[in-house]
């Protein structure tokens, strides 16, 4: 009996943010693998913040997703039947299926994942593309020093959490930024940050500052706006930014009222030497085996910790992704598509 | 008979653009060396835009001119009188000692200038400070490669005009702005840019974005404004932006009116993976030996020219100093504070 196939295309455009209404799902045969395929079963969908910008049209780093196109996205796959002598039925693999139950491959950038090293899941979360961004970002841009202060925001999330506890590793001051008080308490208490400051708080700004008495050397820019106003006085000379992700301006729909700030940055850049650089995951692809070997070492020897957000069924993703954009998501945020059956 | 010594100092703090009662001459008696001194007369007096912050309060990377102190500013310097056995009378020294026609030194921090090797007055010009703010901007930071685009502004000046220079002997395309058509010709016919394009030009984006049909790779910002504004569209993936200057913000007196476009840039920033990175010349200094060696040959082999705006008298400096921070100048700016007889 063939198992049901679905999947879940972008319906329209958002204008602002998401609504249920972008997106459509589609019942669909399920695919025959032809010669040299694989047909793949997805088992997890990661939801990332970026995916909002493949839903708009214009020049990104990325092409958009068409109208009736399926959501693009990371997964992880089982192989459940094989016309590939590379991939066996029941193989594991990282792949980027994206939002839909099953799909044919033809083997081409595939990675296999071993289910004995670490939870499958984990290959597109702490040892897949968000922790990649993070131990990249932080390493090769933000380059702490032993004794330096390293912000970061949405430090609760899986690219946030991560830049802190290397930094903690690397010997900095690592200060989180994060929504409501349970949050923070477990950026500061699980993850062991050195403070979480709310940035719901009213007088955010002032807690931003107290917690970085001895100012703030890097910066991992992933949320923009209100955040990097706070963050912009706080900078000491030679301070480092990496950029990967704006996820307040994602669903803008204009510019914000004015004053212009950008002389305010600019003003930061030349007096204290700032240097600003944004990057995707994908331009450190050389080195994902130093990641892979330093993130699985310190996952084993206990140094790092992460938090997983799941929710079953590929029905529920459009729901969860418009709670991501909002900060709503509590970890990693995860779609169990289907459950996995160990061998 | 002791010649009449006089000093420039700041009279008062200027709100928005600097104004001639900003400034008050002073008689002072000629200074007397102690043991271990010299005393200096100023020959040249070199006029720059850093010095506008310099007659604001609020932090910067130097601490501001105190009301009622000399101007500070870089100066070409002859020794009239010595009690030092490093330096005899009729030596010309490097040396900053402002705005002033005499001044004593311990002889700590002149650099001794060879009268045979170059006019004295490029110490502190193509081969002083603006020269070496162009070279480690460029190389260090901006980084061209063959045949990609670099883009200056001020294109004339002492900055801009060798940023291009430098660009073409590395190879790749220098395209220049400067204001007014006369300012674009020199930059072109007599610098040779590929193209400088005005600033003061109605369609000025649009002219900018045809002189760059391959894109912009190198923006060396020493302008802000309006200038950055029509840069950013016009960035490849991957540019590089060394920020040493912002004329058009130095005499702001609030932010611009909106919208807040610091969102554009962070955008631009993560879509093409752009660095921006502020820097000023001092954090390059233990390289000072490769600019000089570098620039002192490109001098004697007629691969870069530069332009000089001289005027007479250490009274016209206020009025020369305003005239630059509205690109009134043509050339380095440079102040004739007393005339050199060669040895």
């Amino acid at each position: 009996m063939a198992e049901p196939a679905r999947r879940i295309v972008l319906a329209s455009r958002p204008t602002g943010e998401p609504t249920p209404q972008n997106f459509r799902s589609e019942d669909v045969p399920l695919p025959k693998p032809g010669p040299g395929q694989v047909l793949l079963r997805t088992l997890w969908l990661s939801l990332d913040p970026y995916m909002r910008g493949r839903m708009s049209e214009g020049p990104s780093y990325a092409a958009p997703v068409g109208i009736g196109e399926t959501m693009v996205g990371g997964t992880v796959n089982e192989v459940i039947a094989s016309n590939n002598p590379d991939f066996a039925v029941r193989d594991i693999v990282l792949a980027h299926t994206g939002w839909q139950t099953h799909a044919l491959s033809d083997g081409k950038g595939l990675r296999k994942v071993d289910p004995k090293l670490a939870p499958i899941s984990t290959a597109v979360g702490i040892l897949g593309m968000p922790g990649m961004t993070a131990y990249m970002g932080l390493l090769e841009i933000g380059k702490p020093q032993s004794g330096e202060t390293v912000v970061v925001a949405a430090a609760s999330g899986p690219v946030g959490s991560l830049v802190g506890q290397i930094a903690k590793i690397k010997g900095a001051r690592a200060v989180g930024i994060a929504g409501g008080a349970k949050k923070c308490a477990y950026v500061k208490d699980e993850l062991g940050f050195d403070d979480c400051v709310d940035h719901r708080a009213g007088d955010f700004p002032e807690r931003l500052a107290a917690a970085c008495p001895k100012g703030i050397d890097v910066y991992f820019e992933n949320v923009s706006g209100a955040v990097f106003d706070a963050v912009l006085p706080l900078f000491n000379p030679f301070a480092r930014v990496p950029v990967c992700g704006l996820i307040s301006q994602y669903s803008a729909t204009g510019l914000p009222p004015g004053p212009n700030r950008l002389p305010v940055l600019m003003r930061a850049v030349l007096t204290k030497r700032l240097t600003i650089r944004g990057f995707i995951v994908s331009d450190f692809a050389a080195k994902q085996s130093e990641f892979l070997r330093d993130v699985s070492a310190w996952l084993k020897e206990g140094r790092i910790k992460y938090r997983e957000d799941v929710v079953d069924g590929l029905e529920r993703a459009p729901a969860a992704f418009i709670g991501l954009l909002k900060g709503e998501n509590f970890g990693k945020m995860l779609v169990r598509v289907a459950p996995h059956q160990a061998k």
